[in-house]
Parts: C-alpha cells; structure tokens; sequence
C-alpha cells in the first residue's frame, strides 16, 4: 500500500479548515526542558479525530455522502463521524459496542447520528454488512488513507508552528495519528524524532516495533489501562507501513504517570487531557533520558474524559 | 484622557506576536445557542496579562528596561511583569501584599522577579517610592493606556476569527481587559455589543455604571466573591472613561453559577478556568436573557486555580 503523502496532508489541511479548531503550541514552562503541548484536546469533540473524519467526507461524492457514511466505534471517532456528518448534511450510522459507556451513546445520539449497538466482536463485521446492504461509505478509524491523511494535519501544523522541533511525541492506539503525523513531520523536516508513547498495558505497538513485526494484545491485557482511547489490540496494517517507514522509537508509561500527566497538564497548561490525551506528556516528564534531546512537541490527543476521575486524579487521591 | 485606539491596539498586536498564544476561538456547542470562548487560560502564565506587560515593556527604551521595571499585584499581572520583563533580560520587582498566596510569590520568583512584600494598604505607595528611589518603570495592572492596548488585542483577535460576532462578554475587575476588548471590537465591528460580567459580590463596576459614576466598594465586600481575580474595589479611572464609552452593560452572576461555570468549561472546552474566567462563561449560561441575541464569545481571562478547589468544582461536591 502506498504510504500517505505530504501533498495529500496539505489537501487535508484545506478542508478541514474552518471545522477542525486550528490548535496553538502552547509551551510548557512547567515541565522542564524545552515542551510545548499540541492541544488537540480543544477541538469540538474533544479529540483530534474530527480531522480524519472530516476530511474523509470530504472526499466522498455528494451522492455518496447522501446515501450516508458509516462507523465502528466506542470513542472518539464515533462523535468526529457524527459531528463531520452533520456538517455536511450527511446521514450517519454509528456501530458501538455493548458494553460502551452509555454517555457516548448519548453524545453521539446528540450529534444526529443513528446508533446501532452490536456484540462486541460483531462490531466490525455489523459495519461492513451495513455499509453493503444499504450503500453506506465505510469510514474505519484508522485503516484508510484519507482518516491518516487528515490525522496528518497534526504534524503539519506543529512543524508550521515551530519549524525547529526536533522530537514530536503522539499517543498510539491504531496508529492512524502517528502515521499521519509522522508523514507530515518526515517530509516537512526529516531530522526531527517522531516516537510513539503507549500505556505499559497496552504496548502492542511497543511489542510490535521492538520484534519488526505486527502482533495482537488480548482485549484482556489492553482493557487494564485507564487510557481507554489505547486499547487497541495491534496498529492498524496501514499504519504499521508508516510506523515502519517513519517512527523512531516507542516509548512506554506507567498508569500512576499518565494520572500524574494528566495533573500536571490541567494545573500547568490549564487543559484537560483524557488519560489516553496525557501519554505523550508523561513520556517526556517520566522517560525524558529514553527520549531525544532538543525542542520537544508531545500532541495531548484528547480530553473526554469521566468528571469524577478528572476530579480524582487532581485531588491527588490515590487509586 | 484619550481613549486608546485600534492603532495602538494593532502596535500592541505586533509587539505581543510570538510571546503570548495566539488563542483560538472555541466554539462550545455544549452551551446552547451560538457561544464560542476565547481561552486566555492558555497563556503560558496562565492569564491575558501577558499581552499588556509585554506590550508595556516594548514600549520602555532599552535604557529604561536595563534599569528595571516594578508592579503592585498579587495576582497574574504579577506573573505577567515577571515573565515579561525576564524576555527583555529586564530586571523586575514585585511588590506583593503580605497575606497573598504562598504559591503566587513562589511563582513569581521562579520566574526571576525580586519580590517585596508590604502590608497592603501600602502596596501602591510602596511602588510608587520603589520605582522613584531605583529609577524604576511603573507598571500598573490596569490604569495605564499601554497595558490596556495590549489587553485590546484580545478584542482585535476576537473580530479578526468572528467578523460576523454580536456579542462580547468581558470580565471586569480594574477594567483593563474590558476597556481594550471594547476599544478594538467598537473599533472594528461598531454595531457588536461589549458586555461587562462581575460576581454579584464584587459589583462595584456595575454599581457605577447604573449610577453614571464611579463608586468604590470596600475590600471586606469584593473579597467575599471566590473570584479572587475581580477582588478590586472600583474601575480604574482610565478604563472607566473607555467604559462609559463603548460598554453597551454589565450583567452580574453568583457564586454557584460560577463554580457550575467552571466545572462545564472543563467538562465541555476541556479547559481549566480559574473563577474570575469562568464568569463571562456563566453569564452566558445563567442569564442569557438579560444579554443581546446572536453570536457571543466568552472571553475566559485566565485560568489559575488552586487544585483542590478545581477538583471540588468538578466533583460538584455541595461548598
């Protein structure tokens, strides 16, 4: 498969202008060494995954986007679905697990969006027949060139914004932001370090690089983590090629430092990150010897996260 | 006194490029109608102020800047000066109340300012004598038109991202913010409306506004408000003259639907607003109409809370 190129990034760019919030870097005196955080915790729904969705809409024809998109998803993708739908008029179904946390439901409901709840493992499958029986476009979360491309536009703007960056830090759960991310940044200045921080409980990726090789965590493993935005089970096979190609390293942290990130960067950033949002932060905070000298961006991909875990977690409290 | 101009304002906005976040406008879907929020908590001192210290500080020769600059705060203009003045290489003195916060000294220090604390009702005087005995800059926190031009670019960036804006709400407290935001939204968009927002217990500029005059409220009065940002007794006397001017009224909220302000930010915009941030935010949502229709932007002027008051907003604990 051919790899996400900068010049589709750009065209992604253009579109989701206007929708997606255009982010500052906001430096982080607070945490030593030279940070800035990329808060993408500020878009509408809360996470970057309005970029992939909507530019992924965006490449649709009208007549397909009026026969309706479709979606797998218990999180974020499934609000950037719904919300990216709206924008255009477009009706869309969104496929949630049981066993999804019923706020999402709603969130998603209130969007506009349609939500059909199947089995867990049918999740995927349901989509599929879906989108076949009545001609939906399937938008995956990860896996898809356009969702990587408008993902991208992360690191296009963070080397717009600090052309002298030299490690960019994403949080990896499937991998389509940090494939996006890591093409935008390689092209755009090939010297700066692009690693991929995950939860020590759900290191697939991790694994993964370390062997040369894709494998598969259980649901079991990758379920123990609070970054329930990183529990995937293996990245994605199209952003594995842009791991491969472009990633230089892989990071882990422990769930005692993303709470602690996640502390950190509401009393000194003044942002709320969800725990999955805070893993790059900690990665620089807790790990800075395993990581490259020099000007560092750590992407905060979100902050949808439970009031009373928010409240715990800046209480101090301990688990 | 000459009111400031969007000529200064736009000087100010070239000066203060670069130092302070050119914050974006978040639209906050969750608020009901057409609200988006300017997020000033995102600065890196956690505040607005950044933009009239350094503005203020462009302005000095360099002679002057060698010599020193001083303020009288215990609040963020304090962090402001001090970060400020450690850009330009500039030596900065703090005059901070005794009975300020521990953690307000500790963080001006950290930032480099020399730090002198006097008994409070001495604070302004001793300045005063400082700067005269050391040949020192004064720089006020709000009674001075150069801070107030760099708080205008607040206003200029709102138009700027809005053109089509109706609606302003400001917080008040010295007016600084206030008398820039609406000398740049009068300025650019007359017909917008500027709306000035105060806690109940601290009203001493919606007071004067209903009187035509300025009155004076007493410390133990505005200081029983939890916004500790809005403590100040009256409205400076320069930005008053540019609130009689351009402030189409003032609208005032309570403590409650502050707190509840605050912990719907956090939750909906996924950032951190300190009290006094939060109240331009809570008129929105607690007193819509007693405010002009239309498109409206909540400016959330900073955002530094004490950890344990944020967590017990967002427990929604009873107070």
């Amino acid at each position: 498969m051919p790899l996400v190129s900068i010049d589709e990034i750009r065209i992604a760019a253009k579109n989701v202008s206007g929708v997606a919030v255009r982010t500052p870097l906001l430096p982080a005196l607070w945490a030593g060494g030279t940070l800035a955080l990329k808060p993408e915790c500020l878009q509408v729904i809360g996470a970057f995954k309005i970029r992939g969705a909507y530019h992924a809409l965006t490449t649709l024809s009208h007549e397909e986007r009026s026969r309706g998109v479709i979606a797998s998803s218990s999180g974020n993708h499934a609000q950037a679905m719904a919300y990216a739908a709206r924008a255009y008029g477009a009706p869309a179904t969104i496929v949630i697990p049981e066993g999804a946390a019923h706020g999402k439901v709603v969130a998603t409901e209130a969007l506009g969006a349609r939500v059909v709840r199947v089995p867990p493992a049918r999740r995927d499958l349901a989509a599929a027949e879906l989108a076949q029986e009545h001609g939906l476009s399937l938008i995956p979360p990860y896996e898809d060139a356009r969702v990587i491309a408008g993902q991208g536009t992360v690191g296009l703007e963070i080397v717009e914004d600090d052309p002298a960056v030299d490690v960019v830090l994403v949080p990896v759960s499937g991998g389509g932001l940090i494939a996006g991310v890591a093409a935008a940044v390689k092209a755009l200045r090939p010297q700066a370090k692009v690693i991929g921080v995950e939860p020590e409980l759900a290191a697939d990726t991790t694994e993964s690089v370390r062997r040369g090789e894709r494998v598969t965590w259980t649901p079991e493993q990758t379920y123990r983590t609070i970054a329930d935005g990183l529990r995937t089970t293996s990245p994605g096979a199209l952003p594995w090629e842009h791991i491969q190609a472009y990633v230089d390293g892989m990071v882990t942290v422990s769930e005692q430092e993303i709470r602690d990130a996640m502390r950190l960067i509401a009393l000194g950033s003044r942002i709320v990150a969800e725990p999955s949002g805070a893993v790059a932060t900690a990665a620089h905070l807790f790990h800075s010897a395993e990581l490259p000298p020099g000007r560092r961006v750590a992407v905060v991909s979100g902050g949808n996260v439970d009031p009373a875990l928010l409240a715990e977690v800046l209480s101090g409290r301990p688990v």
